[in-house]
């Protein structure tokens, strides 16, 4: 192996779902060591305190959160934490030299008066802000590629996201007749005990919440416009679901064109992400199952044009967990590091 | 009780969930005794062979199906069939003077020339059609009422319709806006051993299906016709869901008046379901859970506009085989015989 | 109707699952009229604000706990409260004059040593649990129709009492050999926010808890003793299971005779649940399972003998929340009140 | 790589679970290289016709079974068949030199007549069988690692032998008090359109099967007789749960001494399997669950001792499907090929 060295990597907020799948990809990533876990709540912990069954794969303990300190240890750090705190801690991060992937919402937002309407959250961090990329890999790759700080997309913006693209980036669609009807599984909500979360309560039910005002609504909005060229506004609807993972969003619009068809939408999505690995377009007529997509870090689209009210459905399939939040931001870490994209994430979903 | 007599009644097609729901609540009915049970594939078979756990309660056997003979012990009788066999039996049970409720297709389109072009069966009943109601008692209460055979909507067009209605009744909507993303348990798809049906394949999973081509278009779209005076088209999407039970369907329009803000619409849809006994109405800012409704015959139905979008979105819960099934053929059966619409169904969802 | 008057009913702790149920079956009851809902936390609330699916049918606010005006009102008391709770409330209930079904532990030990020692808490009732009896009317019929208070048994006991009473009042098996395998979905934790019981960590999972050292072990063994006559210990392993209703008990012993088979114990426990409406004993071979039970507040028993290895193998399904809770108060309350056992309970289950 | 050549691997029954897994493991493997899928009922399909999912990354067509095409082009076969069919094939392909791993119950049992009684199939492979080791690693890592045919065990008793290898090689426990309550997912019956494996019928349900007559069990008595120097008989009871994958087994044993205390277990269980990679032995008071292994091939085992009762309990948990199917072949390969036992084969579970 020679003088061959392991990037090393910590996590602040490991303790939560996305640290947690964290944590197992970074594991078995080829070119990181993570050397240092994070946490307010859990600190003084180990991490086998909050996941048993990984015990005797990490020894870590967690630790309290000191920047500097962790900036002393880490090249690389991935910050999991609620909505409102990444950006205390992010600025002094990126100061110190240190490349960060932001799970949060916090550095999703060019505008941070978008931000700070929808999160309650005043800001301090303008120049930090000023040099965040959005982290979508298949739209930004070249400016994740040289970005010190990346904000995640969200599990829902990204399965939204993936879908819309190429129909506002072509021009293909009216842009005001776009709905995202998404539906995840509760994993998206945290490891956070809350009633409404309970097998008992979720489980056999299904139900819309925070209609026409959940707070990815804007972040979806912000690329959608970003790709249109002005300002576009999208109804976004997110719907609970009685399973852990997975996100399925089923998305509408009127066509332009009402003589495009079916196959003319797969030819257009199979060559905007020719050079997406982790894209798959469904074959004609095939449409994807949330189940396909879980544990890896694909994203499967299927496509359907409706002659008789001139409307493509796009629906796309992620691991909410894995594209949808961990994945894909060692997805980025790939990017900005200038390794494979591919490197260390994993390929097939465990199906069944 | 003096010269109490239960009206008789029979179920052909007894087999399935249709048929299980129909025998549950038939035997907690009050007015009517269950004389006949008939079905092809399992005649000859205790109901409790194919139902042990109702073997106490339900000792008939499955019999042949044989109209005659039928019409002569039953005054009402319930086709639980495939689409495309009630048309051979039903007119013979019309003819000898059965009440009949159709759970299939068959009795459900004014217009035969639509049900063949879906269905693909010829159809030779025209007489027996034209006397055919359509069974959702909350659009056709009084024609119901008068009726000597009911088709009973599909679990699909029943949560989609008690949503869209009063928006098309009303001229609320720009008419092709109207898009319903439907998602329902797996027990839609009948007891019917299907490898995508299987646990291990519909568990933790979520898809799409019949996308732009499912069945139950054509029903929404003939009532809504009827109600806006108009040809309408209707975007429909079904989605199958890791779940026994419940239909949850999400509807999108655009308002003609902008102005209109949430509680007008929960006025309007209040007024307009007003003498419904089972129609429940959130409060402004509640979503019906699927849950809610499993195991009674009830329809939450909640509302939400949007006022950045100009659209109204209507989210309809029911159990799809109680308010989507057998429960409403029941409830039409109520209207039919003069009893009172709610009798002998059950009123409060066994939650959780 | 004449002078009917029904019987005026209240529940202390409406808020869990155990308080929704009895609100569902009570509203059903022909005899008894609901007039008084109790809680600490929620007083204040209408119980629609905790279970806004009932909004429409149960207008009642949740009322402070205060015992001289509760025992004003209703002739009969329901206390659905944590362990420890009841016995503070009880003694003056019934010294009102109220007849009182406890739903927690607390009137289920006539030995207050052993509640104490599993329990941790020290009574100050004794008169009062003097009068209390074990509310298990399969076994106890005529003592529960005198009864003024109640101790409703858990829902683990009952499942694993009335698959191992025959066996032990028959002297049928070798005592010390008996194990008891239960297993139960989530709604047995209760409604409360607890990490461990989300959906997002108990679906697609399975576990054991409290392995030899759970509260229901000292009350199965009570009653196994009372029935063997001498002091019995049980082996009592209780899992929680991915499903929202429903235990299963499976339970091993062997035989004291080798050459009983099969048919032997179908026909003695028949003839043992030979007056138990609630009761029903499977057919040679079939095997129960606890979707039969869900909805009702019927037992289903399925016996198997090995005679490779001389055990008997008894398995029983309940619905943990009917006759493993609320249905079994109520049907405790039947005979209490000289009622049918059976009245006002669901006898069906509500398949699939 | 230099002259670095990878192993051309082959699957017969390449369309159930077991089949895609291994198609999931071993293109991850980095030694091998899948060339050849096999079927009866699916030759002449691309796999993506069986797993869209997998469509990009497997483009191997199944191809018909023809023993000396396959053993032509494999250095390695697998059989993933239905039992009985696997004694038909494998003899030729090792006669030809194949190193063959079955994963059906045909080379499981050294003694013919016991898998004559229990699978109703006559045998004419005598001296095929009669070099066939039981694919256990944990206790026969030597002889597999010299066969050249292996007879994987199945799910059942993967997760029962791990537990009760200790108690009987050890001579801790009478050996006729062994009881084994094993639970699991409906994934264990496999990729067949069943109605008791809907998910309509097997969701929110829980029920044994096959009680005192599963086929598991000569095969889980074949080796705890081995094991233990003398005849054993075992109670074995399964239970289907509404989870797709994961087994957990709870062993009850009675101890010969019953001064043993927990930790005395824990200790004798660790050392053991001290050379075990993918047995993780809980710490005190902790019990496995299912998901903790799901995804992976590891095998987490808890322990309880009873001092009530003198009793053992010892819990396993393992994914059905990779520790109990295709994971543990992969693991019985890398012995037979001298590599490391954990190869290429996945280290963490997917949780949640």
């Amino acid at each position: 192996m020679g003088n061959f060295r392991r990037v090393p990597v910590g996590i602040v907020g490991a303790s939560g779902y996305g640290g947690v799948q964290l944590v197992r990809l970074l594991m078995e990533h080829p070119e990181v060591e993570l050397v240092y876990l994070g946490g307010e709540s859990s600190a003084g912990k180990s991490f086998g305190d909050l996941y048993p069954h990984l015990a005797h794969a990490v020894n870590l303990p967690i630790e309290t959160v000191e920047p500097e300190m962790i900036a002393h240890r880490c090249e690389v750090v991935f910050l999991s934490l609620p909505d409102g705190l990444a950006c205390q801690t992010a600025p002094i991060l990126v100061e110190k030299g240190c490349k960060v992937l932001d799970l949060s919402a916090d550095y999703r937002f060019s505008n941070l008066a978008t931000y700070t309407t929808w999160y309650g959250v005043e800001r301090s961090d303008r120049s930090t802000v000023a040099t965040a990329v959005y982290g979508l890999p298949e739209l930004y790759r070249d400016r994740i590629a040289e970005a010190q700080i990346v904000g995640c997309p969200g599990c829902y913006p990204t399965a939204s996201l993936l879908a819309l693209s190429p129909l506002f980036k072509q021009g293909l669609i009216v842009p005001e007749t776009a709905i995202v009807d998404a539906k995840s599984g509760t994993s998206t909500g945290g490891r956070q005990a809350k009633v409404n979360l309970l097998l008992a309560e979720a489980d056999n039910s299904l139900t819309p919440h925070n209609v026409t005002r959940h707070r990815h609504t804007p972040e979806i909005e912000q690329i959608c416009s970003d790709l249109a060229g002005h300002e576009v506004t999208i109804q976004f609807t997110p719907h609970l679901i009685p399973m852990v993972r997975g996100i399925l969003a089923t998305v509408y619009a009127t066509l332009r064109d009402p003589g495009l068809v079916r196959d003319d939408l797969i030819t257009i999505y199979t060559a905007f992400y020719r050079n997406c690995p982790w894209i798959k377009i469904c074959d004609s007529g095939v449409y994807p199952q949330t189940k396909w997509a879980n544990g890896s870090n694909l994203c499967y689209i299927g496509l359907e044009v409706d002659p008789r009210t001139g409307r493509v459905i796009v629906m796309s399939a992620i691991d909410n967990l894995i594209k949808g939040q961990a994945g894909q931001a060692i997805q980025c870490l790939n990017l900005m590091m200038g390794w494979d994209e591919t490197l260390g994430l994993p390929k097939l979903g465990f199906y069944p």
